[in-house]
């Protein structure tokens, strides 16, 4: 590749153009005669192809000038494939083996081949289906906290994280994607809005009217325009993370940004929820999918618990950057006090992560962007009765983050909702 | 000026290597040989000249490649003068007349030559001297309420903010000044730290001892580190201030970084109280500074309400940025729910200044950079009483300071502590 004019990849034109790549080639065979492509990019933003030659395959995916999603009327950078790129990088080095591995980068033509991933699925699709992923939550906790710990001033070196906050900091366009559809769009009649009508127009506009509700969004979107902790991975919804029974792995940190600590484990928590409250309206027989709520809720339990422990881990074992030094608290010959602040700064964490969730919830639903969690719903009756319980602990979570101080607690409100006891 | 290698300035070769900017002649004269210069620096970091020719004066201020205080062993880069320049044409346009105007600035040599400001003094100097500074309080408040409101995300465009906290995100090695001086070496038997001795041993092993202090250190450490809310002045002391009767100038910008809106308030009225415990020190007799204590106080008060009333007008006027849309607020006949919205925000800000402010205190009594209030009291009793009273000041603000409502509560300790009555 060469650092001409952009030019998006089609399926003809790509043996022609990455036909002499060594990397590919080594990974998939010399003869890109031979090589089959498929065009399978199901998401908003990028092309994403399958090329497939003699000894293996890979995933090709390109950034294109603008949403695939909208067209050409809504214009995005080409950079966000370079963001992807750095993060997808740092990832690698912070929890080994958790992301894709990447085969080469043009930054020109914003293009990232990378390891293709199979039999994986998208975990989003898999509990769709009912199915119950053993390894998900564990996976899952131990990514939020290796990659969060480690891209923050509790272990970087502060020249090399002040580097990274100022690289991010050029991610414009897909914070203010976030900043506007995640924080501030489903609250007000934005055009781009949509639900599930008019089965969810009178709580809508409910929502809409809420004074605490809208005030706390905002406050949390101050967390995420100027709490620059950690490299977050961004968009680490249920759609971003590839499965098997086996293994997990995590993809698409475009949106990568320095942002709180606590907001990929609340956007993560909320898509459980979500899957949680959906799926009512994928079962055959009421109850046929029981023990999947349980699973659900019980992924939940170990997300948190495994990111709290591992956190904790290390903060007892790597806590090398500048802040809550070992000079002042483990060689002082006060431990305790480094455990005093650890449990601080994870009581941020927490309440910061419950508003997080509780607004992702209600952007899914009411925003822009929606989840194929209650989009397969066909009956509108049935999808807006999923919809209209996980808006309710939206709302419950957002506004009442800092009262709320068990997964326990939350898990009695959730079921009780689940049963419409809570109207 | 050309950029070739950096070079000191000096007395001699000042009139030859800017004898020809265009800039300075029109201020001060054409004719350099009738310059007269002068080498003022009193400061810990910088080289700074007042040149005087037929038609006035201004300042040339170069930074050194190290610290001047301490010499070549510590080094310390050029380009915090990249730094300060920036900064201060940001303050300029914020809150227009209140730095210096710069005339001109040479990157590669680290020169600003700037007005000279006369017959204004230092603050600090004038308060050591008991003069009651009628506008100080309101002139700062203002100050700090419109350069921190307009360089936060209530009101740049975000493209703008994000592409400032990248700048600023560069000024590394002066945020590890503050990092370690201010945040870390007063809380252990660092190398450089000193203080008043034998008098003030027994409360500083107290202080060193302390968990609360040092965790809650910490805790006000992480948030200078990572909430990038807008540009501080990052150095805002009683020496970074210049005054006469009629007028208030800030300078001396080179810490500029994007952090807490509460911090250089915070450091500002922690600079007061430090004032107004050192006065026993400078009076003549017992109660000879009684109404310059009332002063003292006073100005704490009106330079806290100025801003507060400041930030609330520009939080009703000029609220343009994303955060707190009025599209979710005032356009939706809730105006309301934006005075609840800077409810919130202002109770961030008081929380976190009084925590600043405390930890400011410390590092100036039992750290490096001491400050001529007291270190201007020269009997060692008398200096380590009331140093005593402004420590213990600093401990019960950044330990209380979630639990501490009003200056008027603080005022009471403040009297008592002066007063003895609190051992």
């Amino acid at each position: 590749m060469d650092s001409h004019a952009f030019e998006a990849l089609t399926v003809e034109t790509l043996p022609v153009r990455l036909g002499g790549n060594a990397a590919i080639k080594r990974r998939i065979g010399d003869n890109s005669s031979l090589w089959s492509i498929k065009e399978v990019g199901d998401g908003n933003l990028n092309l994403v192809f399958i090329v497939t030659g003699e000894t293996g395959s890979v995933i090709v995916k390109q950034a294109l000038p603008y949403v695939r999603l909208v067209g050409e009327s809504w214009p995005l950078p080409l950079k966000r494939s370079f963001f992807e790129y750095h993060a997808l990088k740092r990832q690698a080095a912070r929890d080994p083996g958790m992301v894709p591995e990447i085969l080469f980068f043009d930054e020109a033509q914003a293009i990232i081949a990378m390891e293709f991933l199979t039999p994986h699925v998208i975990l989003r699709r898999a509990l769709i289906d009912g199915r119950e992923l053993p390894r998900v939550g564990r996976d899952l906790g131990l990514f939020v906290a290796r990659t969060l710990f480690r891209g923050s001033d509790l272990s970087m070196d502060t020249r090399a994280k002040k580097a990274d906050v100022a690289l991010f900091s050029d991610n414009v366009e897909l914070c203010d994607i976030t900043e506007n559809l995640v924080f501030s769009d489903p609250y007000f009649e934005a055009p781009l809005n949509r639900h599930t009508t008019p089965q969810l127009d009178p709580l809508v506009a409910e929502l809409r009217a809420d004074r605490d509700l809208k005030v706390e969004a905002q406050r949390l979107k101050h967390l995420f325009s100027a709490k620059a902790e950690t490299l977050c991975h961004g968009d680490l919804h249920t759609g971003s993370v590839m499965v098997t029974e086996a293994e997990t792995r995590i993809i698409d940190p475009e949106f990568a940004f320095y942002g709180p600590i606590s907001f990929d484990i609340g956007m993560l928590a909320a898509n459980f929820w979500m899957s949680y409250f959906s799926q009512t309206g994928h079962e055959a027989t009421p109850g046929a999918r029981d023990s999947m709520r349980a699973y659900l809720l019980g992924t939940i339990d170990t997300l948190w618990e495994t990111f709290r422990a591992e956190f904790a881990h290390l903060w007892r074992t790597e806590r090398k950057g500048i802040l809550y030094q070992a000079s002042l608290f483990e060689s002082r010959s006060d431990p305790l006090a480094a455990e005093q602040a650890l449990a601080c700064v994870m009581n941020d964490i927490w309440h910061e992560m419950l508003g997080f969730a509780g607004i992702e919830i209600h952007r899914r639903i009411i925003g822009l962007a929606h989840n194929a969690d209650f989009e397969t719903i066909t009956d509108p009756d049935s999808r807006a009765r999923c919809e209209s319980k996980a808006l309710k602990l939206g709302r419950h979570l957002a506004v009442n983050r800092q009262r709320i101080h068990s997964l326990r607690d939350i898990r009695e409100t959730v079921e009780r909702l689940e049963k419409e006891i809570l109207a």
